[in-house]
Parts: C-alpha cells; structure tokens; sequence
C-alpha cells in the first residue's frame, strides 16, 4: 500500500522491478538520470553510496538493483523527500536505501568527510536566471537551475564525503564539459571515464556522463557513444535495452 | 621534376590533387594529421596560418586546398623540413607555403606574437622514454616522443603566436584530454569545438580533436564521434571521403 498526494503517480521503473513515485506538477525523473545510474561503477557485495541533489530518489532506487550495499540520497526538497521515503518504502528497499531532507552544502558534517565508495550526482544544469525568466514553479526551478547548488558546490561537497581512491560521478550538459572537470581536478577529483550521449547519430552530443576517482592518477578513458534515437524518432536499441530491459 | 632522396617517395595526398615527399625508414604522415587538416576552421580567402611541429609539411599542403592565406610550417628536424620545402615546390606552392627550419619553443619571437589566425599542432604523443626503450631511429623517436617539445611547450607557444579571438587546433591520444584542456585554458585557449576518433564501433576513442579559440567565451560542442574502421577492418566510407574523395 501506498499514499499518493495530489496528483501524484505510481510509476514503473520499466527495466527493473521497482516502482516510483512522480508527479507531473512536481518532478518526474529524466532518462540522464537512468543513464547515470548505469553509468556509474558500484561495489556490488557492500559499500556505501551517497546520491546528491536526489530529487524522487530515482538513482538510490537504481542503484539498489546493482548494489547490495547502503544508499543514501539528499534532497533539499521536502516535497520531493517525501515522495522518496515512500517509493523506498513501496519498494521494500527501507533498510538499505535512506534519505536525508536537507542541503547537500553543509550535508557532510552530517553525514561524514572521506566516507563513500561512490559519489553520484545529477545536479540542476542551468544559471540561476533573472526572476521573470524563472520557472514559475519552485519545484521545477530549484531542480532545473542553480539556486540551492551550483555545480561548483556539488563537486566539492562530492570530494568531501568520498573516500580516497572512491568513484564520483556526474551527469550533465555537454557544453559544461570544461567546467566541470577543471573543478573535478580543482577539488583532487580525476576524471577517469567519459561517455557522450548524442541524441541522434550525426548530431552533436547534449549530454556528458563523467565518472572521476579522488586522488585518481590522469589516465582517462573515453566510451562509445550512446545515441540516443534513430532516424525514425525512436528510442534505439541500446536506449530501449536500458529502459525497458532486453527484449 | 623533384629531387628524391634516399627511400623517399612521391606519394599522393590521395584527396586532393596533390603529392608529398615520404620516406619510410624517416617520416611518413599519419591519418590524425589529415583528420586534424580537415577538422580546423580556416579563413577561406586570405589570413596567416601556422602549423607547428609540421614534420614532412602534410598538414600546410592539405590545408592549401582549404584556404587562400598564406601559410608557415615549423619543423625542428632538418631531414622533414628539407622533404617538406621540396613538396611544396613540386606542388607549386612555393609562394604561399613557407617552412621553418627551427625549434617551436623560440618561434614565436622570429614569426611574431599574437598575429596568426589559426594555429595547428599534431605534437608528438607520448612522454619522453628511457634511453634503452626510446626508438633508436631519431627521426621516429623526435616524431612521436616529447623530447625536443612536450604537450606544454606546444600549448604556450600557440598561445604566444595566435592572436586574439584566433583558432588553435590540436590532435592527441584523448587519454591526454585532461592535460590539453586544462594546459589550453591555463594558457587562454578556451577548447570550443571538440571531436573524438573511434578505431570502431563499440570500442573506445583513441584520439581527440580540439579547437580553442584565444580568450573565447566558455561554450564546447562535442562534434558527433568519427569511426575508422568497420566491422570488417576495413576503412568506413566516412574515413574513405575524407582520404580518397567522394567516389
């Protein structure tokens, strides 16, 4: 049994059995964050994992179906908070995954320095923009736009809670590439894997994922590309694989 | 008529209609030099080119079929800069061409600084090695080892010779990524344009393609992924275009 308030609905999380809470007036979760939690290296037989900026906790509920370890995610959002709790609650996941309400700028006295085997973080992608310019709903703004967390933020809060030797990754627009790993390096995080998602083949990429290791030595590695529709505004293969499972 | 020396030989730069001076046991040009010609933005018309550690002047002779400008080569080795000149000459492009025999790092003070509008490099790619394990041909072991010129070097002196708002363009193993942005931005280039070589579907990239524009506003494209070779090891017809021309 569930609670769903407002307008809110019982989704699937189509290639795992799990089931998550969303809400179109609120915060529903984006295919990068599904192709973050895949992209992701995890310790599978225990560890610690810490999700930043975890909206509806759609990256801790992922991860559970690749790690058997502790998950905790952090949301400044009580609204989205509370629509995680539940999901991991739904999902019987309770034990495993927790959420903490709170920001992730003072979230490692709380939760500990040097702690985590990995690190992720799908963070607001946009500058904070003038106020008439804004989204009009707070919820979709303080996901979508560096209010509450700048990028900058994000990675140094991801270097103070990971351990030595431990995996930080990040999904975010192409064109922040060069922001974000100078600050990756700025704050001893490596870049150590890189895969670009393309929305189409012969476009350019929209999309970086980026996986560093702290204290890490240079020696980066760039995937295959991940395209994301064919010629016929379908999801490809590779995509669909990831979404719905194989077929 | 051409003075041949040697194991040199007249091969065809198979695109255009063109032929350059190779020779197998000192220098012949590799497919990331003409990945590198063909990737640059160049002024069409008029404008001041110059192309550093040009080895045996491949990538000034492509980029002649590209642009009208006047363009220089620099090559510290006297075996590649004297094959070179030749080829130009052959070419009958004596007047626009002009080489260099010299070392980059005391270039700029003889070209001029901040006065060219596009600046190429294909740098030699791998660290300086022990002396038993380095190539015990010095044509090759200058070629491919950063041992008259490191990955710094190039970086500052095209930063000394462009000018403002000028393109410098650069190819390099993309496991070096990190230290090529992060050297550009250190020295006011601001990678804008970015494009990743794949020896195959499916497998990871091996060479990167950069332009960065001098004091450029921070804005990257990651250009779509360029494959080699096909699933028969052959080359794919991308790769063919740009080797051998439309069939």
């Amino acid at each position: 049994m569930v609670h769903l308030k407002d307008d809110e609905r019982l989704d699937y999380l189509l290639a795992e059995n799990l089931r998550i809470i969303q809400s179109p007036s609120v915060f529903a979760f984006s295919l990068d964050a599904v192709l973050l939690a895949r992209f992701v290296y995890v310790p599978i037989q225990r560890g610690n994992i810490i999700d930043l900026c975890s909206g509806n906790g759609v990256i801790p509920l992922f991860l559970s179906t690749r790690s058997k370890g502790n998950i905790i995610g952090v949301e400044i959002q009580e609204r989205l908070y509370d629509m995680a709790i539940r999901s991991f609650e739904y999902n019987g996941l309770g034990q495993r995954l927790q959420m903490i309400h709170g920001d992730i700028k003072e979230i490692a006295q709380q939760v500990g320095y040097n702690k985590y085997d990995v690190v992720t973080c799908n963070p607001p992608y946009f500058p904070t923009p003038s106020e008439d310019e804004m989204n009009k709903n707070k919820h979709f703004a303080y996901a979508r736009h560096e209010i509450l967390c700048t990028l900058e933020d994000a990675i140094r809060v991801s270097s103070q809670v990971v351990k030595q030797g431990g995996k930080v990754a990040f999904v975010h627009r192409s064109g922040r590439m060069m922001d974000i790993v100078t600050m990756m390096r700025q704050y001893r995080l490596e870049p150590k894997r890189i895969q670009f998602v393309y929305p189409k083949a012969g476009k350019e990429a929209n999309t970086i994922l980026v996986e560093a290791i702290k204290d890490g030595n240079p020696d980066l590695k760039i995937l295959p590309p991940l395209i994301v529709y064919n010629e016929n505004n379908e999801y490809t293969s590779e995509i669909r694989e990831i979404l719905y499972g194989k077929e």
